[in-house]
């Protein structure tokens, strides 16, 4: 009898890490490793022996499809670090005790940096104590800050839904000749990628945001102000920065609603969020009219309108990981390497996860605009090919059709 | 010669207004109307003559495909309330000279009930003046608060806007098992057709928002965050609130914030939102994680997500309406009137637009269970035919396609 293999999914959810769960399932079915678990909640899931059978779950062609199309981990997630095996090996022989249990004999983490120092520490540990277990982490994030991987899979949609959104937005904005000004706020605490999506709104229908602002390149607030009173003398202004904007000093534009004292119902200082600390401060130095639109969590969720190319990839790497497993590779992540950009071939790679682990890759400066409110045409060259082509949703009764654990469950008589 | 028609927008747009337009447009063209002109930004065009020839920018079937799949209002919209004509005649004479010098014979203006304020007022002037100028309204609002008419054309696609993000929210939210609250804030000062349409997310892949809250049920902040407290011992919580809710003496919830003196980075009082100020406060006393989500003007803009049901009924008013005043009605609009819900059937109806004008239609209060934090099953059945089938955008290198004025000014060299 072969070994067992186990999968789990961890830090922020993305529009198609389940895309990733559905390409680590399909090929460990197609391999007929005999059982396929998955850990409810990341890696937690180890200590206290919480996984399910994805046999139990995914159980013909439709599931796989469904999968695809649900946003958010299906598995669950977590946010949870391991120590090191020296601080704590309590916890690493609890969790190697419930691998052996279950027959483990392959283990993939779908995950972002953070998540890639679990499967690092994981890995080193069982070399340790001279473990059979393969461990193969498998790229997902929104925000594309993973090293060496041409770009990450979670990225294209994430960045489809802003450049689309953003799109519309600048429409309706401009749907009055009484002049406002907009300020849409986007994921990116450290890097720029999303903000910098936004670009991808131009074309011949849309001439995209009047300012695009990333973590990377300094901002300055009197000269955003300027900006926008030398815009609003033609019509309304839309500017995009990222969360993570900060000024010379590096302070985040977010933090300066404490500094200054914004206090919340219960005197609380409150983080008021870097659009909305814009969005009072233009409309205080100018008088004009402003709104502050944040996209929320709906920039990682949006699955009705994710990028087919992104979903396919997201599919690749978490099936490209089981094959690495499988012809004996561990302590390794996939990658995605990009052989040609136009026509657009992108390949996947084999890496030591200690290579991605707990490194931010962040958009090169070359690539923003030396006045620092813009990305240049080399980052649409590199993001462009990211968001192509779409994948319908499952529409049911006028809504997408998802697949999720409780659902199958109660379909079951489980609940 | 015959007369010419002239076409306007106005008020806030949706994603399907200018499906009406092209239903105006497309049935004056083919009953060769000589002039089809649009009025910019709504009204006051026709103060300062800012009209556009429609034939310049509609010439071939795709761009009517191109205008039923792009947001906002094409022509560009105001909010601008007539004064009455004893108030100011001067205005009327400006107008109405106008639209003699465009040798106007029809006169169509798409909007919510401040919009058929502005039909009825210019009516009753033509009447005064012996014009014969035939005035139609067209209804559009994401709101649905349009009186006589079954549901208003834009309130379909928000609705499943609404209903869709709110699942993949949903998801989001039960991503981690450690517990938190999600407030979800979506539009509707008075009344809560938006926020009940959160409750078409439900199905059996979703159980839908753990409450929803709508202004026409009285709110209570105890009864609020004790119903989260409930929730959270078994899961996360997501909330949906109307912007409108209201205390039982008559404030809003949106209000409560600047009671308490929030202040902002310049010392003003803030309007925080109901959804932030809910989260704060349950954030203050459970001690809970929270977010605080505002769908903002995406809801109305989401031309990426329509229902295809939505668009149709919005081409239809457009097109009901030319053939209305073609043969000879005036001071008038379309109606939407359901023959029959299953299978549903609906057509257009001809009334008199001072029965709709300046009126707000709410939620029935037997719609809102009696808790007053849900919709009951008839909202449902009223509701679901509206959110249904879909329209695909044209997607050209990854992005929908538009129209714009600007867009097809560029491409004539009419920069």
């Amino acid at each position: 009898m072969g070994k067992n293999a186990i999968v789990g999914q961890s830090g922020g959810p993305t529009a198609v890490i389940n895309s990733s769960l559905a390409g680590v399932v399909k090929n460990a079915f197609d391999r007929k490793i005999p059982k396929v678990y998955g850990m409810r909640y990341g890696v937690k899931s180890l200590v206290e022996l919480n996984v399910i059978d994805m046999a139990d779950y995914i159980m013909e062609e439709i599931d796989f499809e469904l999968l695809k199309r649900t946003p958010s981990s299906f598995l669950g997630s977590c946010r949870f670090k391991l120590p090191l095996p020296d601080e704590n090996e309590e916890i690493y022989k609890i969790i190697f005790n419930n691998l052996k249990k279950l027959n483990i004999g392959y283990f993939f983490y779908i995950g972002g940096n953070d998540s890639m120092d679990t499967v690092m520490k994981l890995s080193k540990y069982g070399q340790m104590v001279n473990s059979d277990i393969r461990f193969m982490g498998v790229p997902k994030t929104i925000d594309n800050d993973l090293e060496i991987s041409d770009h990450c899979p979670g990225y294209g949609s994430a960045a489809k839904y802003i450049a689309a959104t953003t799109k519309e937005l600048i429409l309706d904005a401009d749907v009055y000749d009484t002049k406002a000004a907009c300020i849409v706020e986007v994921m990116g605490r450290n890097a720029g990628w999303l903000a910098g999506a936004a670009a991808l709104s131009r074309g011949v229908d849309c001439d995209g945001p009047d300012g695009i602002f990333l973590p990377e390149a300094k901002f300055d607030i009197d000269i955003f102000v300027t900006k926008i009173a030398e815009r609003l003398k033609t019509g309304s202004v839309l500017m995009v920065v990222a969360e993570g904007i900060k000024l010379e000093d590096g302070r985040y534009i977010s933090e300066l609603g404490s500094d200054l004292n914004i206090v919340d119902a219960f005197g609380h200082r409150m983080l008021t969020g870097a659009s909305r600390y814009l969005a009072e401060t233009v409309n205080h130095r100018l008088g004009v009219k402003t709104r502050s639109i944040e996209f929320g969590t709906m920039q990682r969720a949006a699955a009705h309108i994710i990028s087919r190319v992104d979903m396919t990839e997201a599919f690749q790497v978490g099936s490209a990981a089981v094959t690495a497993a499988w012809e004996g590779q561990t302590n390794k992540v996939i990658v995605l390497k990009r052989v040609s950009n136009d026509p657009y071939i992108c390949v996947t790679d084999i890496v030591d996860v200690t290579k991605v682990a707990n490194v931010e890759k962040k958009v090169p400066l070359d690539w923003i605009t030396p006045s620092g409110d813009d990305v240049t045409h080399e980052f649409i060259k590199y993001a462009t090919p990211l968001i192509q082509a779409e994948l319908t949703p499952f529409m049911v009764n006028g809504m997408p059709r998802h697949i999720t654990i409780a659902s199958k469950d109660k379909q079951r008589g489980r609940n």
